[in-house]
């Protein structure tokens, strides 16, 4: 298991139901790719979303992403962490 | 206090014990500035730094990277998180 950093653009003014409600859309199929979703922030003046995740590739998080309806922009393989 | 992720570019090929001496010299000064490093994650490969932090304000966030060496590329308040 690898641990991921995707950032979502153009989330300008997305209240916390609205991320809560694409976070649970991602949990809901997350199983399906051995990914799991561990935190979503968001900074609704820039627009962008910082998810935390685990998965067996970066590949699989992207799939799930984009099958809940919100394909990542950018996607970073965490592989140090202190 | 708010919480933010700053990102940093071009830390590639960077080790672990080369990011957690980058991450000590933030924490050594950070409480001069009401701030505190969570975590920092790092993608050797694309280069990019992602630090959770929290403190009263982006501007003393970004003064203590300064101050210890890696000014911030990027900055975002993370007011809303799931």
């Amino acid at each position: 298991m690898a641990r991921f950093m995707d950032i979502h653009d153009g989330f300008v003014g997305v209240t916390k139901e609205q991320l809560a409600e694409a976070h649970d859309a991602d949990l809901a199929i997350e199983s399906e790719e051995g990914v799991h979703f561990e935190r979503a922030w968001l900074d609704p003046e820039s627009g962008k979303v910082f998810c935390l995740s685990s998965g067996p590739s970066r590949e699989a998080v992207l799939r799930i992403h984009e099958r809940a309806g919100h394909p990542a922009d950018e996607i970073h393989e965490l592989s140090i962490e202190v």
